[in-house]
């Protein structure tokens, strides 16, 4: 039987994800009400609110309370410290993304704090991390959950662990892994018509919210290369880092220097000719921009590639993202996941979903 | 931590996914050494094995050490018995399609012995079963897995538990849930070009091995109208039975009462006619068998349907199922899951990948 002790659950980040999180932490805790869920820490990277007899913030005004608190956060080791004496089992949800704030999950794990987070960074930064990560929570039993890493709350990892866990072989993992991407590509070079001018989609992805605040940040591809890294890591491959295989950027060479991303879109117009030949010379094909793993052949690699108008990836809509997986057991028709791959909503649906299954674990 | 007490595995059913689900254990007791997964027990309906002292059965050879075993199978009530003694906790894979054995659920979950199973007809008969399974569950924290019971392995059953526990609302779910029907109305009604003719169509599926022995078995739209009983209850609707909704047979009356599947696939030619208006009827568009349950209006059906060819559905290839949910969350476009949903191999994986979650929680 589980035990009845409460759960001890520390929050970092109180941005998008955070408060969406937050507000599904209050409903949970309202429909699950054994173990208690007790939120006995929150901050953002200037403040924090917690006292030190661990007693429960109240969710439905943690967010106030928070922005009036005179406390900074103690540093990430004296977090952890604090969450081991609590009476209770303790979980750290990192809704940042944070590579500081990643670097302590080793640190936290190994003390036999579980961690749930969104951040990529901890998962796609140095294979030496990945390492640590998963081999203190071997040791020490401590969970650690990150679905909303790759597609937000789509079952993607989820899916990955349950096909290699259960001894399929993974041959391929192939996809459009940003909704950013997706909705450019989606309006750029439909499957029926001509589309738009290329700058004038990422003009229109930016102002619809699609595009981080410079759209550099995803047109350069690490954003889906930090992905496609976590991905071939779980399926094996022990990749160094998301800049260890090759990565399209579809910035041009010449506005990588541009001091700001308003800058930036002034003058990509002068280069939609550049890639108004790509999509004229990809035929009766379309342009997509995807990410690939080849297991066998340990060939990972993110940029622009062709596919039939009838071809699932083609066929997305809107900024859908899409994981195909093939494998020795499901064949040549893959075992497809797709739907919206961000969003406040859908990212902390997949981190309450995570600390569901941790509770479920520890409790 | 976790403990080290051996847990007790108890199969019922080596058939076809009870072979591949033993093959899948062989291999993953060897990859989790700790704690160990001991065989105790593993039954048909004619045969058993097993031993009062809980000896491990060899994972190897256990298939044909059953066929030697002169040992009739215990009793359901008997075998919970047996299993509350084991010097660990038990766990019941039930691999039969056994309605007797779904009975037999609560007894076993009462007891504190977790159940995972493929076995639709736990979930899709009575309510009252349905009921009494997860109060049974809820009371002695002995968990129910049933991923494979809809979609073989696809994500599906989880997916969905998912969207639900973390708040989510289901508006809809649709899709194509047989594989058998995926491959008549992939073949009969392509997105391009005419098809075949229906009667040849449901021959060639059967000689191919996608229907049961007698394709009406299939036809009738019952396995569909389980799943979706099984989806539509997930959701929060409860759906009082598989057959107490609009289900669409695609058998003829007039064949209803043939003696045999061969009777009926030699007379079924002359009812050509009639699924050829139906599809001439569909205009541009195509016809697919379907499956969707509507939350709002607690609308659940079975049958025919017209879909653009562009659509997810429409494009569906081979034999694979797609399963589209509708969320407050999702918004318009829907998460979407795709892929074989029939097959040993990947029914077992999704037994295998259940077994692996209760003993996370359990061990």
């Amino acid at each position: 039987m589980a035990s009845t002790s409460p759960i001890f659950i520390a929050v970092i980040g109180a941005g998008g994800v955070g408060k969406c999180f937050l507000s599904q932490l209050r409903d949970l805790a309202v429909r699950r009400p054994s173990p208690k869920l007790s939120l006995c820490y929150i901050a953002t990277s200037r403040k924090a609110l917690y006292d030190n007899d661990y007693s429960s913030i109240d969710l439905e005004t943690a967010v106030d309370a928070l922005a009036k608190s005179s406390k900074t956060p103690p540093s990430l080791p004296d977090l952890v410290t604090y969450l081991t004496k609590a009476p209770g089992k303790a979980i750290i949800v990192d809704n940042t993304s944070s590579q500081d704030v990643a670097d302590a999950y080793p640190t936290a794990l190994k003390a036999g704090i579980s961690v749930v987070t969104p951040n990529k960074k901890a998962f796609s930064g140095s294979y030496k991390l990945w390492q640590d990560i998963f081999q203190a929570s071997a040791a020490s039993g401590a969970k650690v959950y990150h679905e909303s890493s790759v597609g937000a709350g789509l079952p993607v990892i989820s899916t990955l662990k349950d096909l290699v866990e259960t001894g399929d072989e993974i041959t391929k993992i192939e996809g459009v892994f940003s909704g950013t991407m997706s909705f450019l590509f989606n309006s750029f070079a439909p499957t029926s018509g001509s589309g738009g001018k290329w700058s004038d989609e990422v003009k229109k992805a930016k102002e619809l919210g699609y595009t981080e605040p410079d759209p550099r940040d995803d047109l350069n591809g690490l954003d889906v290369a930090r992905k496609l890294t976590i991905l071939a890591r779980l399926a094996g491959l022990p990749v160094e880092s998301p800049t260890s295989f090759p990565v399209e950027s579809l910035i041009p060479k010449e506005l990588e220097s541009c001091s700001s991303g308003d800058e930036f879109l002034e003058k990509l117009p002068s280069f939609d000719k550049q890639m108004d030949e790509k999509k004229v010379s990809a035929g009766s094909k379309v342009l997509r921009f995807v990410g690939s793993i080849d297991v066998a052949t340990k060939n990972v690699k993110v940029g622009l590639e062709t596919f039939e108008p009838s071809h699932p990836i083609a066929a997305l809509k809107g900024s859908d993202n899409i994981i195909s997986f093939y494998t020795k057991r499901y064949g040549s028709n893959a075992l497809i996941v797709q739907g919206a791959g961000a969003g406040g909503d859908v990212t902390a649906m997949g981190v309450t979903a995570d600390l569901i299954k941790v509770i479920n674990q520890i409790a």
